[in-house]
């Protein structure tokens, strides 16, 4: 019974994976670089977007897709600041899915306009666990985990803080207010991913905002091609 | 291809129900009202639980199933409290589920003793999607909403809140820090879920959490074979 649950799973990760490779290539055609950008409900993705790409300058054109369960707020809020943002429900049916798929991304892509971009962040729905699991054609998988949530989350469900290649540890304004010891959660964050790049960030007072555009930019600058 | 999609998904829930009834049977034989708890990741759940339960006076015997995708920081926890508490990890093969269903319940209960219990707060696995799909044979299902996650989670996972019966609107003691208008939140509630009882709770400063204590133990007074 078991086995053929795994089997399932694993046809369902195969067929993710093709279209995945479909979406990548077509993001490569087009010469942009697409990152995953994941958290849990409420770290603050779309915060941190809104503070990072309206500043990316003239030379990096930035857009995002938006990934949500039901309703368009995160979207209106980018699309305020002038970003090119398409939504991307996924709450049509059943109660909803719980993360992004390659195949909702590419049903997407149409009302993307990627010849007019050189980066795209998609930005998935808030959950730990499953957005992980399917890849939907990126070239970089980021997370952010807000210092609110505790110093356990590395260790709960290492493999979010393993499938990214960048961790924004969010809300750290907040730290003299909380019992988040730091040190910990770092512990817990190199025991599951040793040496992960990480960023302290504060969406709200702006802190360490800079080094996350720096970063945006530096993968927009490498030819898509040359990955 | 949606409509063989949605099928399935229809299958597998009748089986959870189906199981889901076997374990509401097996708790009402033993007398024991059973607690779904639901939050997104770092709410704040095993806080309140480590702040209620061990309060709850000899009267009401209490344990909890601790639903985790991998480790068990959180019944460690609970178990220094003098707590009974049963793990259940959901890690096992793939790379997680990300919710509980009634059949990794129904496993996990010949290690939980019924008969000693009068309520069983079952934690799930901190996910504000699934979780609300899958009943598992609960009286009652709770869920934790911290303030640090932002105002507009009622209309972004407005399944979660619409399936639960009483909301913990928790981190309260953070509130002067954040940007969070609480009347926004209970706004946004009140549009999905009109009227849901509601309380202001902080984990950490103790605050409201005698009115949660209260809940529980009123839950626990009423025979389970009246409900």
């Amino acid at each position: 019974m078991h086995r053929v649950k795994v089997r399932v799973v694993e046809d369902v990760l195969d067929a993710n994976a093709t279209i995945a490779r479909a979406n990548r290539e077509d993001f490569e055609r087009a010469g942009v670089t697409v990152v995953n950008l994941m958290s849990a409900p409420g770290a603050g993705k779309t915060t941190l977007l809104e503070r990072a790409l309206p500043e990316l300058g003239s030379d990096v054109r930035a857009g995002v897709l938006e990934g949500d369960v039901q309703g368009s707020f995160d979207a209106d809020r980018l699309a305020s600041m002038h970003v090119p943002v398409v939504q991307l429900n996924t709450g049509n049916g059943f109660g909803g899915e719980c993360h992004l798929d390659a195949n909702m991304v590419r049903s997407a892509l149409p009302q993307v306009p990627l010849g007019e971009l050189d980066l795209l962040v998609v930005e998935n729905v808030g959950n730990l666990v499953c957005p992980a699991e399917f890849r939907i054609g990126e070239h970089h998988r980021v997370m952010v985990s807000a210092v609110t949530e505790g110093e356990d989350k590395p260790a709960k469900y290492p493999l979010m803080f393993r499938a990214c290649e960048l961790v924004l540890i969010n809300k750290v304004d907040l730290l003299e207010q909380l019992d988040f010891d730091l040190q910990k959660f770092l512990y817990h964050l190199d025991a599951v991913h040793p040496g992960v790049p990480r960023l302290l960030v504060s969406a709200r007072t702006g802190e360490g905002v800079e080094r996350w555009r720096d970063w945006l930019r530096a993968q927009a600058a490498v030819p898509v091609e040359a990955r």
